[in-house]
């Protein structure tokens, strides 16, 4: 054991605050730092490897681009048993089109990650899903495909992803939450506060209460995610029947 | 282990000789079977499950697709250090073009397995690599990523998949290795002989001999496919400086 934390132990103070806030973010042990640092490495700093390989995320952007594509096809064929190819086909577009991808970048806020000789307010607006799609080729690398489906699962689907908004059931699940409250006369709050953490980035938690309940808390980067995340929370326990109607 | 046995043991004749052929094909002890029927199963059949789901090869063909994608693309990743992402993207869509994928579902002889209305001279020629496709779905769901990716290396990357020739610097392996030959007058042979194997189709196989020795053999079901194989493994043979020139 202590063999082995030797092994993954950072080598100086920068490798190490890398690697904590790295196994914050993956929710699982990083080993082998070089290929997270080339997933956050634009070209424009014109790094080459001992062969005169670039040391960018691109190449590994086309690797994680398939596995995300894997594992969302996987969660959509298991999810909807129901949904024919055309409509996985489509579901999959919507979860992995370049909007969406760019939002869950900016969510789990992987820009503070890049090192770049260009200003991060002058690179694309396409960085953040781009390298999403590379952290996922590095995990892919450093750790295998069970690491990528879980971290995908965990960080990504379950927070971020929905189906029901994504199909167009759902516009907002706040606006679901206050209808229903309406319709079967119950009183309901949304309560939020600011949440510095110990994170660099103002954070949101928001409360819902059902007649004085407290039935789902959320956390994001701004109130109107935090509501969302905690009102999608509200739906779920609904589905659940957890509340009695 | 006896216990085991039991649990994957198929219950009838039928699915004890799909069990057997099945293994054969994959390299490894499938366990559930109804999984592969699926992916045999053509929708002309009109098969639903107790929810009414069709039951059919469509879904797992897009499973299957998306995994295959993935495969070849960490292959590429890995075996082409120096490309970029433009190439590996290129190089990935001439792996799975469904030509490709029709040839190999085609070299796997996966149309034996399918079940349908239609015989199987009318059903489209692109069965071989939707089938093909389904399969791997089907490996997904029952063993895992990990299997797929050993299966496609083991049985489809290794025998079939050039990525010299894809790249289009040889178009025959036959044709580099007489070149070869001719250059370095050294004595060549082709051997063919046909071998039926306990298999129903009719294989053949092939030996090279160079200045005498045998330096490898390739099988498949044609003559000239199996001379291929065979060439390619002394090209590979001679990158690996195991022939003195």
């Amino acid at each position: 054991m202590n063999f082995l934390r030797r092994i993954v132990k950072p080598q100086n103070k920068e490798d190490e605050n890398f690697y904590y806030e790295l196994k914050e973010l993956l929710n699982f042990k990083p080993i082998k730092l070089s290929f997270y640092k080339k997933a956050f490495t634009h070209r424009s700093l014109k790094l080459v490897d001992s062969s005169g390989n670039p040391i960018n995320y691109e190449r590994l952007e086309f690797l994680g681009d398939a596995i995300l594509g894997t594992v969302i096809a996987s969660y959509l064929f298991k999810k909807v048993p129901e949904g024919d190819e055309g409509y996985l086909t489509q579901m999959r577009s919507k979860v992995v089109s370049r909007e969406h991808l760019n939002d869950l970048g900016k969510d789990l806020e992987l820009i503070k990650f890049v090192k770049s000789n260009i200003s991060k307010e002058h690179i694309s607006n396409n960085i953040h899903g781009n390298i999403f799609e590379a952290l996922i080729g590095a995990i892919y690398l450093d750790r295998g495909y069970n690491y990528c489906h879980q971290f995908i699962y965990e960080q990504v689907i379950m927070p971020y992803v929905d189906i029901e908004r994504l199909e167009g059931k759902i516009s907002s699940y706040k606006g679901f939450v206050i209808e229903w409250c309406q319709k079967k006369k119950k009183k309901y709050k949304f309560e939020s506060y600011e949440d510095s953490g110990n994170q660099n980035k103002k954070h949101f938690s928001v409360r819902v209460s059902i007649d004085g309940n407290i039935i789902a808390k959320g956390r994001a980067t701004s109130k109107k995610k935090a509501e969302e995340i905690a009102a999608k929370r509200v739906y779920y326990a609904m589905q659940n029947q957890m509340l009695t109607s």
